[in-house]
């Protein structure tokens, strides 16, 4: 069966690209990857957390139970950190953490995603897991960077009423799992793409390079994007979009929403090397219809779970073999690839929802569902 | 008539997205731009150099004839300078006077593009013309910041004949004009794109915002991009390409290639405001099948002809009145737009060119007259 | 009286340099700048909260009382944004709202300081202060970019306590005043420098160009620093301090500290020029004995008063007459003297305090009262 | 003897900070790095080539004899590149070679330094001596990234004359030794600092850390600075030597100059590490009284010996092990020690020069042999 049609029976969405995507065309086919969610789905609350949690592959078992043995509940990320590098591509947004892993080329914490006022209450669930792991952080040693992403979903999301507790927060890491739901679901509950429902959204695709094979898998908080430009799988069914949606004044608004775009990898990568990789995100968001909007914080993360770097380390240490940048295309290819299916898995996977005040995101399989055909 | 039948005419390349071009589609739309080439081609040498000119709109006359008294010849860029801003999409480059640029967000010399080992020269034609008109360059003064952008056209090109001269630079500005060949010529003559024959393409958008209207033109010399990777207008036609070139080889290599993306506007906008607007290049350039290769040198410059910064002011200086940052939205729009058309128009435009060693790069109207109906 | 003379009187500190300062050598020599402050000394609880509140000049009366028709109450910075930008100097800190200023170039609340665990308190204390003055904030309009600052005072502060509340943050912006005291006061109240008691400092400095006289005022929130590396006024006096201090251990341990200094000018520049003024900071805590150490943030913002952006403009806007890069030195000679000034009154001001865990931080008067024979 | 007394000995100088020098107290004493240098001075040509050639430590022999058999002599920089990074203190400067090395991390040249002229004519001096070891460069394969840094010594020299050669840069290059002169040499031949003789100065430091011993070197074009800003070694002379100049405008007048900074190291550490290395020349540059004027390009560059970058590798490979970022303080503290160092060198060493229109700059010997006792 050649990839295009397998990839058809997920959530409808064509397969983007010709590299083939891993077995579950989701991030967590990256050995070590866990993603876990909470939903909180209220009347005018629609919103939630979402949680990505690299661990170190020399720990995890890829596709292990999720239960109170998985690697994520041993692996204290602080102790162990793990390589990474941001690229902002449009600078309009809230998230932290982003200027000391500019700056020393490692994330300390799970990857959080949520709305943009709960980004405080996170943190502080961050702060408190890692204090508990380790009880010298802000005393003797030296504080945690907190790493949590965000985007607005005040459309459908009554951020005002600060839904999300730093409880959820722990809930959410507490629950993660090779497998999770996409869609209008964690963090991506309340998010709006091209006046249809956004949210959550994952894909992967497997490359071999440097004589061997690695697989880039990336999750979106896809929350951007006006009707008219909406791109699927090269095809402009915008225009369409925005007579459909009957909201011409909806579409000419300015954008609000932002994506955030994480990317894993067990290819080895150093810190510059990744950087490059998170950058390669772009490409792939450009091919939905987006020209990175004035109102839209685009900004990508990318990973690697091929080695860690000790926080204790008193002599010289020697990271892994890296990849050559010279053999780098077929992972920038791959991250490309990945990044315009995950937004796509968002929208095909989106329930439409109905949120405060009455407001309605409906999906693109109501909206669109002769999209291949426009 | 609609945009895209008018469109249909120039080198036959569909027209992308919906807003409309400018009277020629090309960057000499904006006000005050004009272009000048010079060409080489004899065997081996298959080179040359472009030259964009951007003068201040109080002294243009747009479409004016190329004659002694265009605008161009009177105007000095080092004493009158041009608000600039560059985007580094991927670095693999050597193009010059990026570094200035980012500080103090002004060009002063016009903006010459040429192959990788022609920089040198092209560089002393700039301190020759400074010089010339003044006198007091690196004596009394500060010295002149030239900016040379560069593709390396090696595969066609002997540019180990190191065949441009300063005196070629000097010509090429002095037939700029309003009117101006696209494909392979000046710059361009060498240049390759996606297994195909690239070199020189422009276009432009008009678009309404804050009160007024605006032209964003844009011009490239394109030279990046794998067969398998080529995508018109949504179509992913590349890999058909990729059978029809027979070189499956090649389409494997590594890229060798770049891209230079220049960006005029009238809008007036401020140097941190160009490097939104130039930012935005890299999405026009997703949407042909680019993931911005590790061996791309992808860098794009915007500039603004709505004002100017003086080298001599000794007091406080009023720029002209800015379009607000929540109002850029349409000129990203036609950033992006035009960056696709541009490099389309550089495709379509370009005749098959036979260079050094018998190497040949065939014209995309050659390989892929039916690409509209793959 | 030569300036020289007339800064000994300021908590005995020299003064810095040939410019002469303003008129209360103080960040709030800038008309339109407030400082306010929260102490809480309470066993070990020693932090607190300082803000310093930009308001523009046009509506500012530097020096007028600090009642309820202060400036700063009046004010909305989220619909009359301030022109601003940040210089990372070394990375490894916990700031929050950097991203968006470098890619807007404004900030839209109040710049606060905190102890690192508890920037999350105060980033709701600015999203409550904003939403009660304009409630569509996160509802049909974007949301508040917080702008919190965070140094860690762990060794005298019990940072796990959390005891900084939001309304610890409304209570400081409350008593905003052009006189503020210093040292270990605020924020600065558990903050350490070259093993002696760091904190709040702040000085000013008149300059006179393009025709015209500025001041440029920066506050710093000092905790930086090994004993050996401390310099005085060009003076090495670590070797003697360390000595002193009889903690040879704690000097050769890694720097857990981080400085933030905010600059302040009515000089009217943007947010590139701003960046660059920004940058010049380091040249003055450089003179202290820095090194831009490993684990200390060094963060600086530069900001001006002399004009506003509005959040709601429609049409093209002008903004001041800016003052030209060209003439700039003297602007950048402030900001190193005053920076360097700033730090020397954080620890000339600063008190002795007895922290949490009998953990004590000793004054500069007490330890060297002889520097300046040294 | 102490570190203090002994470095009296090095052109008077005053020994910099408490870690000890190398036994040359120059960039060379790190193993594997040469200086070679040609200085032209006839008339109203003052000026020159400097380069800094670092070979791997495998390969090197520290101290050899400049001979044939010398490692620079058999050492290809294009296959064995060398991890580098820079840092831009301030931009206004026209050095080459920039943009790659941030996006790869690696030089693939010796690193040159000329006047600002004669960047091309150098630029063509190393394509050619790469082209001679690869005849492939710019034909199959990439072309190579120059790296040549520069200064305006326009005061003293003759710029317009376009005195310096490619060929000179080949024969900096063939006269390459650990043995090599300061102060009005090379490219240093015609600049100047604080209104005084400047030019090439080095400085080395030793450190322990990360279990091991390594060697800090910094080699300066020393180009910047007004007279009334000089401070050396604490102290600030700037006003008297303000004084004796005579020369009031020209001290109040703008900033011409510039300063390149290359740091090199034997300490393993990756690109991202260099550029927080070269970061810290900013510091050591800050104490000589520098606040990087706008006028002057203030350019860093670190690189390391301790491993190589293979053009060629079709595998992954693994780097050195790698000094982790919690121990990089004590190479901080040099970095800045051995900036300072360097740039007293300069002026210490700097003999009067006489250059063209009658343009005279003295050395700090005749205008400040008392500078210890003001």
């Amino acid at each position: 069966m050649p990839p295009s049609e397998f990839r058809e029976a997920l959530f409808g969405a064509p397969h983007v690209g010709q590299l083939p995507a891993g077995a579950r065309d989701a991030i967590t086919d990256v050995p070590g990857v866990f993603v876990g969610q909470v939903t909180l789905e209220d009347g005018p609350v629609q919103t939630g957390v979402t949680v990505v949690c690299p661990t170190p592959a020399s720990t995890a078992h890829a596709g292990g139970a999720p239960d109170a043995s998985a690697p994520h509940a041993q692996w204290d990320p602080f102790r162990t950190k793990i390589p990474a590098a941001a690229a902002v591509i449009n600078g309009f947004g809230k998230s932290v953490g982003l200027m000391q892993i500019e700056e020393l080329g490692v994330i300390e914490a799970p990857l959080a995603l949520t709305n943009t006022f709960s980004v405080s209450q996170v943190v502080l669930g961050q702060l408190r897991a890692a204090i508990a792991a380790n009880p010298d952080i802000g005393r003797g040693g030296p504080s945690l960077n907190p790493t949590v992403f965000e985007c607005n979903d005040g459309y459908l999301n009554d951020m005002q009423a600060f839904a999300v507790s730093d409880a959820h927060y722990a809930q959410a890491l507490a629950n993660a799992s090779p497998v999770f739901a996409q869609g209008a679901v964690g963090a991506g509950r309340g998010m709006s793409s091209f006046g249809l429902k956004g949210g959550i959204g994952s894909a992967s695709r497997v490359v071999e390079t440097a004589g061997a094979t690695f697989t880039v898998g990336v999750l979106v908080l896809s929350n951007f994007g006006r009707p008219s430009q909406l791109t699927i799988h090269g095809r402009h069914v915008g225009p369409v979009l925005d007579e459909r949606l009957a909201q011409p004044e909806q579409s000419a608004a300015p954008e609000r929403g932002s994506i955030i775009m994480l990317v894993a990898t067990d290819a080895p990568l150093d810190a510059r090397q990744l950087r490059r990789v998170a950058t390669r995100t772009g490409a792939g968001l450009a091919r939905t219809g987006s020209v990175y909007g004035h109102g839209s914080g685009d900004v990508a993360l990318a990973f690697t779970t091929a080695y860690t770097v000790s926080h204790d380390a008193l002599g010289r240490v020697a990271p892994a073999a890296l990849v050559p940048d010279a053999l780098l295309d077929p992972i920038f290819q791959a991250t490309a690839d990945a990044t315009e299916q995950a937004i796509l898995h968002a929208l095909f996977a989106a329930e439409s929802v109905l949120g405060r005040d009455g407001h309605v995101r409906r999906a693109l399989a109501d909206v669109l569902p002769d999209w291949a055909t426009l």
